[in-house]
């Protein structure tokens, strides 16, 4: 099924956000099997739009639109589309009612505007958008299948995964399926890794294999292609068991997951807890430790000592340690990790502290970090390491080393 | 002057990864008032991306093209294009220099492949590239101007820099100037601020008027163009006081700022600091804060106090009131903001303590979040807010709610 994706809004075309719903549809249609031939952006501007749509037409089996679904003047998507396809729009009951509920759960006045959000194309497929207001929906005409969804990534994400792509695995003839296997990586970069497999990458068609960076991990995705899943399974099997061979150390999950919440989940199975106390870190451990519903199971609590003056009154810091070793420091990291332990009774504790930037500090070097990790019954650990990037960059990979660590130390316990 | 952007690259059709060379490029025109009506992405395809050129030749005057000049067989940009255009590709000495130089550092031979890179379009312009081996370049034909530019951002930004914007800026006709302003607002949505400004946005076509929503706020762009800076500001300031004095209590800024910035610099310059004990934001507001170069100089330091115990432990919430009013409650609020502001000695402390769901909390609904804002020499406030939104769409409105409220607080002090 050749298939494309146009994103409709100017605020893309004046560089204020990145098309990155373009980015996340395309993966979903590429674990499906559907080829995206072509990305447009076009603006809030119907004749332009309109041509867009005549355009597509031609060329595809499956057009996807995101964006111009909102109530302001300016969305025209569903106008749009609906007049090429010669039909009009009716209001979608279900979706109004959600919108009246929205607003009378909020003790505000609807505006008049939010009542077009609920306006569907005539004889459409609809999608309800369980954290927004404007439903999606699909439409066929002459071969063509056109869906349009929200432009917000917190609505058109939930939507895809809960109604669009049932939706799209009916379109698709004959019985193939399509099954991947995701191996999590951290502590060695993409083309380190690339290199080291890089001839069973180059040499598999069935499965495919892609590694592809993000979020300072990164991420190797097996593809395979077969009548059955236990078919696609066989021909996945061995080549993980090849990847693990080479680089196994490195994997630290399977599947959708993140560092967090294997941690979260490690912790929760064993019915133990965790504590942090962040300096460079700054809150950013702590809040991703808790991002996960339930966490107050397994979190104990944090504390932020990002000032000199916080780990001593907190943490109990002595003011001549701080002095002489100074807050970037191997004894300051190990005491951060034991205090806070202790403070809170949690199982483990881990302290992070270390030189974020711009500037160095302690006349130490931008990226020097120190994590501590202290658990019951063992003694503390303090790992240094040295981080590249600016400061955000920083930041994200010392909580993602203190997680990896933190994981590392909780399964030898 | 219609320009458009079109991106060459099968890695970002499969999702590998988002199209940001296109904001960015989108970004750079716009300051120097090119409008971009289209983005397109296409894949290594010489057969699709023959039509697409044939497309946008007809449709605009300036078309940038990234991506598609490297050394393998499916990089085919400028093959493409000089078929398009009826001319060949000729050897650009000084690439072919810089190529050879750089293997000759590295001490690797170079791949015949590489020497590929060194070829450009027959009379065209040639970009040099600093900061890899693909020169860019431009050429013109019948009315269309065709720029063609390296896809990895770190040789294509500082190419766009130092080399494209000086060529761009002399195909601009006249002296316009386009100056911008950015209102920034909080607590208000964008439909409802549309509607209050519904005459304003349609009349204005210089300056134009336009809202979007990003991460929870609403922004105002007013943008003129005129012959002088000052005359375009003149254009701005009736349009932009016309605005203030309909919904000027929601404004938090002007420009590229955010909230904890704003936070941050009104402390900063008050010489005041801010402390902060989270329970449903775990830590999200401490790393907002954190965020920031210096923050030490305004961040007294922050508790994550999710679990009951933490509340207990850290912040001498007793169990009566926990068990009594419930952790979620208007007292608690209150409690966590006055004791984590004198434990640490902050001039202003602010508390956050909430359901952020997904499921309820002692009987208390989705959303419902209360605020406590403590400030030296003035009496404790505690306010209630009912949020909507998934999980973490609530975390990060309630660490928003939290901010804006306190800036107002700090400024009535």
């Amino acid at each position: 099924m050749k298939a494309e994706i146009v994103a409709v809004g100017t605020e893309l075309l004046l560089g204020q956000i990145a098309n990155t719903n373009a980015q996340y549809l395309s993966n979903k249609l590429a674990e499906i099997g559907v080829n995206v031939y072509y990305h447009s952006v076009v603006g809030d501007n119907v004749d332009r739009l309109s041509l867009m749509i005549a355009e597509t037409a031609k060329r595809s089996e499956l057009v996807i639109f995101t964006g111009g679904l909102g109530p302001t003047q300016d969305d025209l998507t569903k106008e749009t589309v609906a007049a090429h396809l010669g039909v009009g729009l009716v209001m979608d009951d279900d979706a109004m009612s959600k919108i009246e509920a929205f607003f009378v759960q909020r003790k505000t006045k609807m505006a008049e505007n939010n009542r077009k959000q609920a306006l569907v194309i005539e004889g459409s497929v609809v999608f309800p958008n369980d954290h927004g207001m404007a439903p999606g929906m699909a439409v066929r005409k002459n071969g063509t299948t056109y869906v349009l969804l929200p432009g917000p990534p917190s609505e058109l994400y939930p939507m895809v995964e809960q109604y669009v792509m049932p939706f799209l695995m009916q379109l698709l003839p004959g019985q193939q399926v399509f099954h991947s296997r995701v191996l999590r990586f951290f502590g060695i970069g993409e083309s380190a890794l690339e290199e080291r497999l890089l001839d069973v990458i180059e040499k598999q068609t069935n499965p495919t294999v892609a590694p592809y960076a993000k979020e300072f991990e990164v991420i190797l995705r097996i593809t395979a292609r077969a009548k059955t899943m236990e078919e696609a399974e066989a021909l996945i099997v061995p080549v993980e068991d090849e990847i693990r061979e080479r680089v196994g150390q490195y994997v630290y999950a399977v599947g959708e997951t993140s560092l967090h919440e294997v941690l979260f989940q490690t912790l929760r199975e064993r019915g133990e807890t965790i504590a942090c106390a962040e300096s460079c870190t700054g809150g950013t451990l702590a809040s991703l430790l808790t991002s996960l519903a339930g966490s107050s199971s397994v979190f104990a609590g944090g504390i932020v000592c990002y000032s000199n003056q916080a780990k001593h009154t907190l943490l109990d810091i002595s003011n001549e340690i701080l002095d002489t070793d100074g807050a970037i420091s191997e004894t300051v990291a190990k005491q951060l990790a034991e205090n806070v332990r202790e403070k809170l009774g949690a199982t483990h504790a881990i302290s992070v502290t270390g030189v974020a930037g711009p500037g160095t500090s302690e006349g130490k070097p931008v990226g020097l970090v120190y994590i501590g990790l202290a658990s019951e019954g063992m003694p503390t650990e303090v790992k240094q390491i040295q981080l590249a990037g600016r400061r955000h960059a920083i930041i994200g990979r010392a909580a993602k080393f203190a997680m990896f660590y933190a994981l590392q130390r909780i399964k030898e316990r």
